[in-house]
């Protein structure tokens, strides 16, 4: 495939990270911004934010607010809207793209703001990122197209990631998340992408340790920024080269898993190790075993607002809920009742 | 979960079947219509038709036309718009109705439209199903949400179709497609759903034919209605009680889809068997192995309309090309070059 | 890879079938016998038959004796002995043979006895199936080694059954089961096996029957016999081309499995159609549901002895009890409590 | 299940570690050593050694000798005899107590010997497990029985572990390794498994880091010995609280795989970070990707004797031969061609 690199951003001259975002549409109908993709820096911890909904199942935006009343105490790097946990495919475009203005207008200018903007199809995607960086976006989260499973060649993936990289006005960061997907990016493909200018990096939700380390070592020329999608592996993924993490505790413990990654940066390792063992099972719970209705409920348990989820997606059984509210409790993190 | 079925559109006395759909809303805000589900007859076969575009990634209805030309010679029983085949996930909404819009003007009135309006929520589902059924949709063809896989429970996922059953104003046909959504839809769990006044039937990809055999006995005294979801199993489904089959090959050899279904009425089983595994092979070629784009492949072959797909599906490498052409040349479904 | 068939069985002229087998050793290092593969019929039904276990775990021979009284009633074509059914993998190499000696003994000498052979070793399964002929079987059925599953690539899987065929005494039948391998033999792969002389057909438990078809179609120049793996769907398979089967619920309902072949035979479509959907359900809860605990419990409800399994397999839990009366008596093979 | 703990090992108070097995049969059948539970100190790198083969498959006992040569100069905790690596599947019950013999009389007296003893019958596997401690082994690592998979739920599993360790004379390793088997042991029934007193510690080879520190944080109260599986994981492991590793490239680059051990031990994590990054695309190729034939293969490059393996494992082609080279080459393991 021809993709001639000559206009993109990383040849122009950014100017530090600035959230205002002066758009240019070229000749050759490619977009590039200020927000060039050398100036996201991922270090850090980023919360995927739930949606929140009113009883009816329309988005409470006002609850939203009060969130990030919350969150905005905690030492995120920034926050990511309509990632798997912002229960993206139950939205409408339009909602979507209507969360990020929303969360941008709560959240300080300076802040990173990243919006998960898949779509099955590659001219969707392209289309969803550019409104996304519009409404504030400063970088998009691309989760691989999966319905057509065969389909998904390493060919066609890396034509999609290109394709999508070419037109998209901010940095494109690849999604991996085989648990929903049914496909895992193999680490091959990835450092395929990874000298893109416009692709800065990687959420590995499969949580394969040794896939992570391998990305990292096949990537590292490249400015490439890989962060752990679950604070399940956070901490050994920091150990072996990750930058950061998009970890979806970080909704309800956001303290505790910022002081994963400062306790890793001051190297008191056996400090980060104890607080680790400690949030893995409550991890597990409200992400992998559970779901996102037990994200909401954990929330709803810790004085933040969860609510229902969209349907198909059911409220937690009773014996969920316990299970959910154990694995809090026995790990400190909820008073026992 | 407490469903009040009094009001329900099979308690009404339909008129014989209409296109001219007449929607009436009720103060529990259901639809309903004189589309009722007694009187759609799925008995015989339907081509899932391709969405045909043009080398922008447009719709190119001018083709779409001339490719009816073609099926209206074609004994189907009716027409599938938006199913897999459709590649109804890279469409925009806006599209997927309007599709079947441009399709109800293109064939008969009488003429049996099924479309499939399934989104991953629940409400978004519904509201499809009811815009396809006012653009002229007979029933709708509905794929189980499948994107947050570890919540797709049992629980969910009958809860998903009861409530969109409830909602539709047309009947609705239960669509399971494993190979592309990663879940397989039990017996169990399809005859808990069998027995709803909106739910008529069935379309199974799986292939499982003990499955379907087993489906097929336990919901032989609802009026529950079992198709083939490929040529490649519809023979022996059709043995085992399926009424009749949804087959992608059928949009290239309608004629000897057709074929076997007429054979099997009139108990020519062993004529029925030789042309059934003459269409085996080819079946497969264009639907498990090489997917949407081989099927576009094949129907450009057989001087039908093909033309490219959405990205990310790619055209088919050389070596691909020579498979299709093989399948079918070998099995003397065209000139042996 | 050079073989090298000069030598082979079928260039002899086998006479008649016969159960003594004399075996040459050939200077090649080469077994072949006057059980040829030409004279080895599977049109009809085998059961393949579980072994019987005293309470301490020891092989109980009379149970078993006591049991062909009544298996040697049904009109089957023969037995299988060391199948999946028979917890091959859960007995001693010793045991495997003892069982086809005991066998054996038990059945008229012109009753078909195929014995279960494989082992995940290419020498071991050679041996072993040489022992099993010398012990009275007239061939052998080879499940694919399945440890190495990242190994077992299509080039070592032909390799292995070609070696296992060129050097075993009696014939060969492929044994696909996926459920328990996690590997899926492909048509293509089995259309490659299909020409060798010492390979006689396929016993295929995946229930694939668009696959089954693909592969009655591909070997039907080679004498190439199929045989449906499980009663879920022995009919569609004889339909397709199968000329028989290996099925599980035999052992419990010989004569109705045996019915549906002899129904099939005579062209009695209907019959054996609502029979086969009587029958789907029972098998489906002693075959893959709940397997060989399930199996031996169905067989001691209908009054021959199923007896415990060896450990690991464990005994049936009261509900799941329950639920194999169920399946039985609700279609009307037990009385109902 | 009723287990009666009374007599078992860790209540004896067991001398120093030492090599010399005196076993004792109880009245009650059950075995018990001087080797006791807490003695066996896991601390340590283990390589899981290949069996050696000559061309004709027969075992090469003077190609074991010479590479023991090699290996007694790495500081190896000891060695795991009969895992995967060593092709147990493909090698009769005989030949693997044998290797089990030979290797104790290859290495020192106090060195650590761990022998494979899984079988898929219970049975087999205690009367294996025995042989083995007779032999010279000073625990045994056991792999789930997996062929009938729909059976082995955590009921079965649970009552097979218990019931082996209950019987074996040595300690029992669980042994994960979900890439053969098609089963991954989850963290809740090792944890159920922890407390019993003759299981000492868990091989996990699936990689999962997440169920790793969950187990690890589970077990902690236990004495339980939790090993990382592979090289591809061994640093991230060792960091959540793996007190060791069991890693096929241990067989290759012994001192590479020890210094990661070493530098973790001293808190040099940086430089153990950098080597741990050149040893995962090795590591990977001779594992998961290309398996023993590309381990044994390695081993030759490296001028230890890796030979042919069993059929049906493959000798590598051309291509992947080369594959194996360019990952021990580009990352300084293999001078470059």
């Amino acid at each position: 495939m021809m993709v001639s690199w000559v206009l993109f951003p990383r040849v122009l001259s950014p100017a530090n990270w600035t959230c205002v975002v002066e758009k240019v549409k070229l000749v050759t109908n490619r977009y590039f911004s200020r927000t060039s993709a050398v100036s996201v820096d991922l270090s850090g911890i980023f919360p995927p934010i739930p949606t929140p909904f009113n009883e009816d199942e329309s988005i409470a935006f006002d609850k939203l607010a009060s969130n990030f009343q919350h969150w905005e105490k905690v030492p995120f790097q920034g926050y990511v809207v309509q990632g798997s946990n912002g229960e993206y495919p139950l939205l409408t475009t339009q909602e979507r793209v209507g969360m990020v203005s929303q969360v941008r207008h709560l959240i300080p200018s300076d802040k990173l703001l990243i919006a998960g903007s898949a779509c099955e199809s590659t001219r969707g995607t392209i289309e969803l990122s550019n409104k996304m960086a519009a409404a504030g976006a400063n970088a998009v989260l691309v989760v691989n197209p999966s319905y057509f499973k065969n389909s998904m060649t390493a060919r066609a993936l890396v034509r999609h990631y290109e394709t999508v990289a070419d037109r998209s006005s901010v940095p494109v960061i690849i999604y991996n998340m085989p648990a929903n997907t049914g496909i895992d990016l193999t680490a091959d493909l990835i450092s395929q992408l990874a000298p893109h200018p416009n692709i800065i990096g990687l959420k590995d939700s499969g949580g394969d340790i040794a896939k992570i380390a391998r990305v990292v070592s096949l990537t590292r020329h490249h400015k490439f920024q890989v962060l752990a999608g679950s604070t399940g592996f956070l901490l050994p993924s920091l150990l072996v080269g990750c930058v950061g993490g998009i970890n979806g505790l970080a909704n309800i413990l956001g303290d505790e898993v910022c002081t994963i990654y400062n306790l890793f940066t001051k190297s008191k390792l056996q400090e980060a190790v104890e607080l680790h063992l400690r949030l893995v099972t409550p991890n597990a719970t409200v992400t992998r075993e559970l779901g996102v209705p037990a994200m909401k409920e954990a929330m709803d348990m810790m004085g933040l607002y969860g609510g229902p989820c969209r349907q198909p997606l059911q409220p937690l059984t009773d014996s969920d809920r316990q299970l959910v509210r154990d694995a809090f409790s026995r790990n400190g993190f909820l008073p026992k009742c």
